[in-house]
């Protein structure tokens, strides 16, 4: 129970898993003795790149207060995003590149935030603070979160920090990052193996809007209509998922990597908020989001200001 | 209205007036147009310390909405301890010591928190970070928010850093931080000018706990009896207050500077909670509390723990 607990969101990503890794690599470096967990299953891009770099799949918890008393959050800080029994731990520290919401402790702690397009590119600042060296499977894990969130620098999200730290950490892990990146995403595009349940739950997230709860689910395809072919199987899904757990708005993304636009898919009873919100016609509950890639920087400030209003 | 305005909390204290100046100076270094403000009067001992390096008090702001549109937050980030109007403006960057809570965004943003005695503490680091001299004054300033938000190194919340760098701070602004920093203590704990209601607003701060409403207010004494001894009246302008706001709680603080101990009143519908908290009995609604002279370390942790329950 000394072991300090680092974990990234629940339906993790590969941002959250590799994260969680690179930095209890970072705290074991410095004489804490931490442990990378994650709280649900690998994705195939995740996969992937943990294969390349030589990395197993960290350990999955179930509840947090069982397993640790103190534990750092890396790549999110909203709590019904986080592990069951977080009310129960002290977080001594955060890691994120997030807007901060229903985050609150009882104690002082170190949060580091800033707005990069990835936790990896704040997490290869600290080695370099701490004058910790990077191994090069360490850099393949941060360059993978990079290309990652950013889509191979594609994404609003990618700011001049993440390119630099991307570029630094491509030489250190011996790797080309356009040829590797695409090659990651891709198998993370592959949805063939996947159900459409698992299409709704990968990379779906909890949000607290005003007093509205929303989950945005998104998935990366290479083509939108593998997916969207089954618009009437995946409405009855979320449909169910709406009313179990009681949700406003279920808002489902599905987004284009080679042409970096999104398809999205709105239901729920402020389903029609999300036509001021992008400004563009809902038809069949569905529309064309042309530009839009990035949840946390056009889908969550867009809907959390249109169902403000 | 494209300044940034960079202001710490309501009823500011030295750390949070000072750590206002010297973070815009800072961000006019960097080239930032950014102006410190005030939300409240200046106490004795920031006036000593702003007298004594050459400052002049920051300009009070009533509402930030109508002021700016861009804001940087220091020593505070409790949404009730801030600024009228917050909730209109975006908060780009917090620089803080506390715990987080009642605090959300829209947007990513910079937030760097440690666990530390004083935001001066951080802020100086910052400074080595980005490479910035610090001159003579402001390094005169950082020393002053060390010396009151550690009572000279004396309370519980002083780490390691402040003292390392509250040492540096001493040779750069060329004084003696014992000599200096206990004139400026008892400038602060020179209560003779100062009403009841001074008394009981001068560094007061609210705080949600749970579903309660508690204010705790405190004052440094060299002689707690000079409050004391006005008890009646103390109670009867707190009972008001609590009516007033609704309180479920008003804890109020006597800190005596030279034996670092506080004698403390508590007033409210949970006011017996307290005795469970600091696990003494309170006769009359005081008690004496060895050693406690920190209300972010020894009185809210204590008491959030006892409301929780």
């Amino acid at each position: 129970m000394t072991k300090v607990l680092v974990f990234g969101h629940q339906n993790p990503d590969t941002d959250t898993i590799t994260s969680a890794i690179v930095y209890a690599h970072l705290k074991n470096q410095i004489g804490m003795e931490a442990e990378a967990v994650r709280l649900g299953d690998i994705n195939n891009e995740t996969k992937f790149a943990l294969e390349k770099f030589g990395f197993d799949s960290p350990r999955l918890i179930e509840n947090v207060s069982t397993e640790a008393k103190k534990v750092i959050l890396v790549d999110h800080n909203e709590k019904q995003q986080s592990a069951e029994g977080i009310e129960e731990v002290q977080i001594t520290e955060v890691i994120d590149h997030h807007r901060i919401a229903n985050f609150e402790t009882a104690d002082p702690l170190y949060y580091r935030a800033e707005p990069v397009g990835c936790t990896a590119t704040i997490i290869n600042k600290i080695y370099k603070e701490k004058g910790i060296e990077v191994p090069a499977n360490i850099a393949g894990l941060m360059l993978s979160a990079i290309v990652s969130d950013t889509l191979l620098f594609k994404s609003p999200t990618c700011t001049e920090e993440d390119i630099v730290a991307a570029r630094e950490l491509e030489q250190i892990a011996g790797v080309n990052v356009e040829e590797y990146g695409l090659a990651m995403l891709k198998a993370g595009a592959d949805l063939s193996d996947k159900s459409l349940e698992d299409l709704l739950t990968l990379d779906a997230k909890e949000f607290g809007m005003g007093e509205s709860k929303v989950i945005i689910a998104q998935v990366n395809a290479v083509d939108v209509n593998d997916v969207m072919d089954r618009q009437v199987e995946l409405e009855e899904l979320i449909t169910r998922e709406i009313q179990e757990k009681e949700l406003d708005l279920f808002f489902f993304v599905v987004t284009d990597i080679l042409n970096n636009d999104s398809v999205a898919l709105a239901l729920g009873k402020l389903a029609l908020k999300a036509e001021a919100a992008f400004n563009v016609p809902f038809v069949n509950n569905t529309a064309l989001l042309k530009g839009v890639v990035s949840r946390k920087k056009q889908v969550v400030p867009a809907l959390t200001e249109a169902l403000a209003e």
